[in-house]
C-alpha cells in the first residue's frame, strides 16, 4: 500500500496537499506521522524516508517521491481515474500554472500567516506584499469560477490537483480573518464542505503538540 | 509558432529553464524579450501576457502557461518526442522530485548568489543555510550520476527537464567560485558543453543592461 509521510496536521500545509489529493479521491494509503521541529531522532526519521529531509514524502513500493507537487504529478499518472488534472488541454495548463505559482510563490503570505488550525481567529496587520498575495490568490479563484464555475464548485469544476494546492490557503484566510471577495467566497464555501478537508481539519485541531514559534502570530 | 516571454538572459534564471528545454530539443519558438525591473510600461507588458505578472510565460495559440515548471510540464505533454521526463517510472518520479525541490527551495543560495552571467568570478562568504543548499544540490547531482551515469552525462542520462531546472545553478557555482566535489563535477562539465547552454550564456553576457541591485554581490 502507498505510504505518505506527513508532519503535524495542525501546521504542515505542504503535507496537507498530497494527503487531500489522495483522500478526496478515496485512494487507500498508510499515513506515517513524524512531528515537525522536535528532536534529532525525528529529523533522522524523515531523512530515512527522503534525503531532502522534508515532508511530505510518498513511498510506493520501490519508488520514493518527495515534494508536494512532484507527489501530486506522480499520483496523477498512477491513478488516472482520479482525474487529478483537468482533461481539457488548456484547463490542464491553467491548473498546472496556478499550482506551480502556489508551489514557488506567495512567500509573504506564507510567512506572515502560517497554517495553524487551532489558532483563535484573529486578524493581523499584513505587509503590502502579503496583501498583494491575498489579492492575487482571490483573483485566481475568481477567474477560475468565471471560466469553470458551471462545471462544479471547485477551481476547475470537479476537485483537482489545483484544489489540493490551494486548500491550506482557505484555512489561512479563515484563521487570520482575511476578508474574501464575493467572487472568491463560493470557493471557500466549497472547500469547507469537502469531507476530506473537514477530516484533515478535525485531525489537526485534535493534535496536542504545540510549536512555540508558530504560536506567536 | 510558440512564443516564450523571457526576461534578461543575464539575470533571469527562471526564464533560462523553459528556454533551455525548448532549445536543447530544437523545438522552434519565438522569443519575446521584456527587460526586468525597468519601468511600468514593461511591467504592463508582462501583465499583458500573464496575470501572474512574471516571466517566463509560454503562449501556444489559445493556451497561456506561466511559471517555469508548469511550462515544462506543458512542453513534456505537447512534444512527447522530446522525452523531457525520463521514460522509466521511478526515474521520472525522481526527476520530478528534484525538479520540484529546485522550484520551491534553495532560497538562501538563490538570494545570496543570484544568476549574473557577466559578473567577474569571485567567491562570497555564504551563510550556513546557503552552504547546506550547495551540499544538497551536489548530493543530488552525485546520486543521479551514480544511478544513471551509465546512460549519459546528464542527470538522468539524456538531457531532461531536471537538467533545465538545474542549469542555472551551474552558472551560480562558477560565478561565485563555489567548489564542486568530484562526483558532481562531471555534471558541470556536461552542462557547460551543451550547445543550448552555451548559446544562452553568450546571449546573456552580450546584454548591456545592468540592474544595480544585482551587481553589488
Amino acid at each position: 500500500m502507498l505510504k505518505l509521510v506527513i508532519g503535524n496536521k495542525n501546521y504542515s500545509s505542504w503535507s496537507m496537499r498530497p494527503w487531500l489529493a489522495l483522500r478526496a479521491n478515496n485512494i487507500p494509503f498508510e499515513e506515517v506521522f513524524i512531528p515537525l521541529y522536535t528532536d534529532q531522532a525525528d529529523k533522522d526519521r524523515i531523512l530515512s524516508f527522503s534525503k531532502a529531509g522534508k515532508v511530505p514524502t510518498l513511498i510506493d513500493g520501490d519508488v520514493t517521491v518527495w515534494d508536494s507537487l512532484a507527489i501530486i504529478e506522480y499520483l496523477a499518472e498512477r491513478f488516472p481515474e482520479a482525474k487529478l488534472w483537468p482533461a481539457d488541454r488548456a484547463a490542464r495548463a491553467h491548473a498546472r500554472a496556478i499550482s506551480a505559482e502556489m508551489h514557488s510563490g506567495f512567500m509573504p503570505l506564507r510567512n506572515e500567516c502560517g497554517m495553524n488550525l487551532h489558532r483563535p481567529i484573529r486578524a493581523v496587520a499584513l505587509s503590502d506584499d502579503a496583501r498583494a498575495n491575498v489579492a492575487r490568490i482571490q483573483d485566481i479563484w475568481a477567474e477560475c469560477h468565471a471560466r469553470y464555475g458551471k462545471q462544479g464548485p471547485f477551481l476547475f469544476g470537479a476537485f483537482s490537483a489545483a484544489d489540493a494546492m490551494y486548500a491550506p490557503v482557505v484555512h489561512r484566510f479563515r484563521t487570520y480573518a482575511i476578508p474574501v471577495k464575493a467572487e472568491a467566497q463560493h470557493y471557500v464555501d466549497a472547500m469547507m464542505q469537502l469531507p476530506a478537508f473537514q477530516e484533515w481539519t478535525r485531525d489537526g485541531v485534535a493534535e496536542t503538540l504545540r510549536i512555540a514559534r508558530f504560536e506567536d502570530v
